[in-house]
């Protein structure tokens, strides 16, 4: 087998160590990229005087053509093409002759891997910010439909106070705002141009980077050749943000697994977004929600995975750094997947304000018969002290907080007057929450706008 | 053991899950933040209407004299405090009577204690800001000193071109500006209060949330109660900012430990920042910098750790969030130690120009022997080809690339001409990378001019 | 500061510095495994003819001061103290004067430290196995009382065929059986003797390293006294095994927490083993199921920090093994604690089979119909689409499955006869689960059995 | 698309939701372990009296015609084959008609897909053990080589004492041996059958589970049906096995890249293990050590990964575990591929003794000038600040420690007499260190003897 490095060595690399090395089976993906970071280092050859008019335009005509090839699905790989630089140089001679040699002056596949790898990236961003918005409109369809219907809030898993399914809802809203401003930031950070910086030292020719940067996108141009060749923190940066979402959705998921329950009982899954089972014919399965729960695990495996791959690493390049493409690429692909599934879920899924209703037990308002002494000056604590008798006594008798007798609450305290019962209701719990964020319904509107407004709907 | 929940409980806590359950060992060091947010937090009841003047001042000078308790060392924890917010208010209620039972009003220990711990980490990184900055400091002035000190650049550890000390150490400078930019980030995005939020559903009370955040340094408020007690982004980013610094930090002493081998030699640590042996007299450790490295080990496992903890919890509280301090804290205790370590042992580092001079070989000029011959129109892969049999001729004889004569050159091809071995110097190999990021003279100019702007220097 | 290494070294360290190595702040835990590995140490230098008997005596003698100061709280280190090991031959010296600094001859800190820290680890795993067979005897007394309690099997959260209590308890009971085993063949891989290894190389004096070991309690010795210094896989096998645990209790607590819900309402926390609100009176939460379930997380993270460290060393040491120690004392504090609490909680859960029978709806019947197809001959696989047909056609309805009318079950198959309805009972199909591992009666009175024996019980 | 699930669905699946939840892209790796599953199973269906002779022939035929196209080749797959499982029993019922449909009887895809895996699991733990003895075998040739060709021994990467080539090697071999228990170990401890446990509560039939595990090679059957499909502990198990050998081929390789860095030049890789430059013709990289050295951050990910998909599941089956395969298959496949590069790495290995030679200077007999003193019965700590005296003041007058006049000696203490010098000498220090594990020859040879005995060479 003949390498590209081969002039130095004696003896024939080992077939399994070709194996090992080669990175094609997944930077094959880089292939477009790889082609227009070529494309724009030709006419920065030529700008820079290396290259001539014409031996620039047949460079850039073979490269058309590879990537057509590669478009069209007729390209063939050859044996031993050791990664997709290599596989496209390889082709583009062919196809060009002895110029397709010169195309890899002052540039090494140091810095030719970032440029590609950053190139895909910031496109990867793109499409995931876009499914993300398809994702983040789609909870916000579903939370303005249900906006006011009552449910018990939760803390601990235990009922905690009445708040209402979109307000439920929309906390699952803000944290894609946050991961859309992560995966923004990834996106500009990741637009620095590494080419330019030769396998280490720059380039010896007079490459104008600026304009190369320009040309091919990014925003600027990396100020160390030793570190843009090493530079992996976009890469690691990708992977928190992806493992960030596929955690905000993990913790949906996991709610709306519980929340489709039998015993929960307050949505449905379209049958389009269930599966059932080989051997018990009544089960309808959540198992889009259990993967996509089940999928951070591999998201935050891959961060993990690339953090301890560079952990000691010197700077410039070592091939370690190879490391970097796919747990990237596997991340996107889970998260490219997840999203428009889980836009779909939502899209389709039903809400059972009924069963919620049921829920809805009068211990949820033990905070507002607290707030009721509050409001006749009793200290907080004691309120909470006395409250808290009053929901033992109810249990002891086997009874609802509301079911207690006047006469009970007032052996408590002499505060508790013959209004508390008719204050204890789920409706005035809600309105009674009337800050921004809360459950009353001017708040809940607002936030709606706000949450509207977050993502240009 | 008297709880401050205690009133719905018949039985008490068992004494081994009160101290399970207990914070207070790791969470005391939120005591300044607990106090400066319940002090806003009274205000913003008094303009509620909730508190009087009379009972805000009694409550605001309280606060103030626990906070002076702590300050002196003479606050006592009684042996069930939980966390340190009990602790506050308990001795709060101590030191100004029934009054203190007011404070909790309308507040929740869920957004009290991510209000407290924002306030912390926004501290935090301002902390680790100042002290990462010291550092980036301290490499500026040592790659001034040596900026054009030549020295062998190595990929794949292995000898590549030449650069130049201060090149190399500033490509570890360059990361350290974007953990800059990081730290910049957590700082603003953590600063968005939950105070108000109650324990999930907002508090019942008129406060003016707005102001509350104002006057507590906060940049905005939380959009959504139920978000706002659950929401620990800002923790898993400020750990995964110190899992990169710490990863920076480690490739700097990866390099610095194998600099200062013996067979290295290019530097030599101080006696001060080294370390002997109880066996061997005459070591002389590189204790610190390994330390630094081996420690990425942690803050990477901390993110790894507080993500799992996250994956799968539901939106609002749950107890498991409690676990998300201790990491935060060991963090920047690590990191808090480490960086003014680094920047001290930086600042005393002595390099060794002419360990380095003897390691500069010709074979480091083999890619400028290739751009020789692409000057005189081979191409680039060709005169790869061609410069390698030069290299494997010149191995063979056992002379170095610049001993081998011009008649094997020329064998090699006819392009060779007598100038060849002129054009192979470090000198000329240096300058001739002079773009943006390069070896040359000018471009490591323009970069350390650049770094010093990038930290205002 | 006088270091016991210093006679090198011209300046002294800088204090900053002395703290970021300083190991003492957590190493004073092996203050006792340390003294016992000097004693025996004394001994083995006295039968190799480097010391005395007097001068064994001496040290030994001393050696026993110094660990009664430690125990009785008296020993008081001082400020330049680097690690337990130099504290204590420090004390030692300055009680039995000169012949203290004889105890070093032939040993380094290297195979000193690696000795203690088994010694610890090998104890840890004791205490750890003994509160796990706790646990482990809470799980089977409380599982035989509900060994034949009904209730909803669950796959996908979704009802799937009816289960017992018992069946469901000992499911989270056998993953303990494998987590003992591990911790075993930690203890037992532990159990390999790296003293006499010296700093590297070996030692230099005519030790006797097998009687060394069985002194100490070791199985045997280390083979090679480079990999000696260096090995650490016990400690990551240490934690691997908490980490498994962790998970293994992070899954029953999900559960428990899950059917602690009111919506479930499948067992009951007793008070001693839940906390309230400090906010929300009638609240009753199990913390400490969440924090159990929470810490999974820090345990896995510590577990990845320790690999993380150790990738990439050299072997024999470096001071990057210092990181070892801080996330082997948390595992274990860590679950020492919940072991306990978890043990406690078990003895004390209440249960209500009421609230499970109230579930056990027909739904989970419908294999159990489609076996009866079996038998009469229709090939399983279209028996599971006649019964599937059959749950859409009640659903469709509004009835549940037994509520299905004989004619609408004929309609779908004529194999369905008069005796479809009396089949289907949760009786007859708990019973027909009659294999090792399942439902019946007396397969699970087997399991029982079975479970006792593999504890000793 | 017709599901096998489907009778109870009124609606098609969403196609998205068909790609998100298949798994066959990864499972069919699996097809030759469900054939011999469901041939066993089979077989106890027909002794369980559940098919005839002649439905058992016919099946079993037709999972060998399944098995054979499968093998050649001519297995086609279907648009909506959702897993391995289905299309096998698709094509099986194209091929032998109704009666295949038969075979699915009393078993469920979770105990089915337990089965599969850890069938698969077990084989390729045997052949990792394989590959692992090749290695292991290679290192012992390697280090029987140079067993007694002195170099430096290095601790913090700082000379500390001689050691020998093949000492140093077999540092590496041991933990090897570790790493071969641990995976006999997983061996073991994965042949538990989980079939027969039908979906979670145990099959209707009277399957004998003893005998269908001795006839799949399974040492014993699961316990419980519930924890027998949601155990993967065993995929845990493998994945921490996996990330160990990868933690200690990593440590090998960080040592093979720094040993054959110009600056040390202790070996040299072969050319057909090592790569080229596409840009620099001299560079004769180490490509396939820094590739396993970072493939152990991909490991390591891996084991994180699973056990966060794994935290906080319940016990019985949830779709999350399908994300158990994955990681397994790719932690396989980057170990049966590093294993034999690295074999025939080390068999191929040229070690440079002179070069080694070179760096042994007096420095490293230190240790040995301390034990002289400590012959004379200077205690050791004395001793060990008198030498470090020696050292410092050789450094300073430029000299080594060897060159230091017997005047300087004396100066330091009148113990050091003439014989000094002749007793600081490399072949001495070496000779010295006779204890197991040492470096003196008939420790080495004692080793090596022992670590052939360990992997039966």
């Amino acid at each position: 087998m003949k390498k590209l490095w081969g002039g130095r060595f004696e003896r024939q690399i080992d077939e399994r160590v070709h194996l090992f090395n080669a990175s094609l089976p997944f930077d094959m993906r880089l292939y477009d990229e790889d082609i227009t970071g070529s494309i724009a280092w030709a006419r920065a050859l030529y700008q820079a005087g290396v290259l001539t008019a014409a031996e620039t335009e047949a460079i850039i005509h073979g490269l058309e053509q590879v990537r057509a090839e590669f478009n069209n699905g007729t390209f063939v790989f050859q044996p031993h093409d050791e990664d997709i630089h290599t596989a496209v140089e390889r082709r583009l001679t062919e196809l060009v002759g002895d110029v397709g040699g010169k195309l890899h002056t002052g540039r090494s596949r140091n810095d030719q891997v970032a440029t590609d790898f950053r190139l895909w990236v910031m496109r990867a961003a793109g499409h995931l910010l876009t499914q993300l918005h398809e994702l983040q409109q789609a909870l916000l369809t579903c939370a303005a439909e249900g906006l006011t219907v009552p449910m018990p809030g939760y803390t601990h898993l235990q009922h905690a106070q009445p708040v209402t399914w979109g307000h439920w809802l929309l906390s699952h809203f803000w944290p894609l705002v946050r991961d859309r401003q992560r995966l923004q930031r990834v996106q500009r950070d990741t637009a620095v141009l590494p080419l330019g910086s030769g396998a280490l030292a720059g380039t010896a020719y007079p490459i104008d980077r600026d304009t190369l940067a320009a040309e091919l996108g990014f925003r600027t141009i990396s100020p160390n050749s030793l570190d843009a060749v090493s530079d992996r923190d976009f890469a690691a940066d990708f992977l928190y943000v992806t493992a960030m979402l596929g955690l905000h959705l993990a913790r949906l998921s996991e709610q709306l697994i519980l929340f489709s329950s039998r015993e929960f009982g307050f949505v449905e899954l379209d049958d389009a977004y269930s599966t059932g089972s080989s051997l018990m014919p009544q089960k309808k399965n959540p198992d889009t929600l259990e993967l996509t729960r089940g999928k951070s695990g591999r998201l935050i495996g891959h961060l993990t995975g690339l953090l301890t791959t560079l952990k000691g690493l010197p700077s410039a390049y070592d091939k370690d750094l190879q490391e970097d493409k796919e747990p990237v690429f596997d991340a996107y692909d889970t998260l490219i997947m997840a999203l428009p599934v889980m836009s779909g879920l939502i899209h389709t899924l039903k809400i059972h304000p009924d069963r919620m209703a049921a829920q809805l037990e009068p211990g949820l308002l033990a905070t507002d018969a607290a707030d009721y002494l509050v409001k006749k000056g009793v200290p907080f604590r004691q309120a909470h002290e006395l409250v808290g008798q009053a929901v033992r006594r109810a249990e002891t008798k086997g009874i609802s907080l509301t079911q207690l007798p006047l006469s009970d609450w007032q052996e408590i305290s002499s505060y508790f007057t013959a209004d508390i019962l008719d204050t204890l209701t789920v409706e005035a719990s809600l309105a009674a929450r009337n800050v921004p964020g809360g459950t009353a319904l001017s708040a809940l509107k607002a936030q709606l706008r706000a949450a509207r407004e977050a993502i240009g709907m």
